[in-house]
């Protein structure tokens, strides 16, 4: 057993398989339900972890600093993209967005996995330095109408921001196509239950259980 | 909605998301289960159907023409493979099995998925023509011990067999890499769930779902 490992999550198992975490990206235009997914996710497995970005951007009622974000200055952020601190970046609405390097690392390397709540541009980062290690969802709305609502729902944002995220939206929208996975939001309890069946499925992968290897030649030994 | 794709499986779902089906490889060891979950998955997925393979081997006590396999002389196993009516082929302890073409291509074309029970040499030549519409999944017994337990619970085979197939199983377990998924069968409820939940998750993928695109489509037209 490597460091990167760890032993199985399937109580009652014969076998310690080692595995390995993966990174989990669900992406969808804003109001499609996203956030309330991950929240769900993270609350029902302990076994997952939330990526939380750095931003620029100030905090929304109710957020807080290292929970929803890391909330940074400007000048911290470019400090930490220069260094190479970030492993994807973006900058939506005139604020910058990020996500630092080092925790996510440490997750994995423990045998959790790691959501990421991020737009496209991000998961198209993420993708260029996660290759096999990630996997990725786009959640789609059942309707704009539905999406117009929720994003109105949310009483702390003002008429023009609705209008730039409803802008936003076909942008987001477009690029459903790069991600391994769509689930459309028509129920929250079906969405979330495909998304957890996605984690599951994603962890029963052959590269996602190192311990295999070893599992498998105890077992040709007793031949 | 085209030829090959089919209205959406969901109950209950607002949009009709045409689909396409998939191959499902199943495979292991003879006597690590994998007939036994290929049953049951027939039995509780409608949308699942059995690629009956032709054999030149003569039928086992209980086993149906049709059903099981369908029994051909080698004549006409022959004719068949030269035809290129054979989506794979090998010979097992002398005998000759196949995957004839057109049912598969069939299914797929109505949007039902297609179950495959074959072994290792099966499914290299399998993924050699279905590419992306390939899920493949090993299943590895619990131990040696428990495989040959198994197989002896097969009143119909002799030792000669017994001790045929158990030679064998180095062999089969030596391909377990190839597999996108691994499970193993130390409970057959759980390496069924697995199983189902894998099937699942491959039919969230977007390119299991080509109806997406008029979906999205009608979204953007609606900003």
């Amino acid at each position: 057993m490597t460091s990167s490992a760890q032993s199985d999550l399937r109580p009652g198992s014969k076998a310690a398989i080692a595995r390995r975490g993966l990174m989990l990206v669900l992406s969808s235009p804003s109001g499609a339900g996203k956030t309330t997914l991950s929240r769900k996710l993270l609350e029902a497995d302990p076994m997952v972890t939330l990526s939380v970005s750095v931003t620029t951007r100030p905090p929304r009622p109710g957020e807080v600093d290292g929970r929803d974000y890391r909330f940074i200055s400007a000048t911290q952020f470019e400090a930490m993209r220069r260094a190479g601190d970030l492993l994807e970046y973006a900058e939506v609405f005139g604020n910058s967005y990020g996500t630092p390097r080092a925790p996510v690392e440490e997750a994995m390397a423990s045998g959790r996995d790691v959501l990421f709540d991020i737009d496209w541009q991000g998961t198209q980062q993420l993708r260029e330095q996660a290759r096999s290690d990630m996997a990725s969802i786009f959640v789609l709305p059942p309707s704009i109408a539905e999406l117009e609502r929720r994003l109105r729902a949310r009483a702390q944002d003002d008429d023009a921001v609705i209008q730039r995220r409803m802008a936003n939206a076909a942008d987001e929208l477009s690029h459903w196509a790069e991600y391994d996975y769509v689930v459309i939001n028509d129920s929250i309890d079906r969405a979330f239950s495909e998304i957890r069946t996605i984690l599951t499925a994603e962890r029963l992968k052959r590269e996602r259980q190192p311990g295999l290897s070893g599992y498998v030649r105890d077992l040709v030994g007793q031949l």
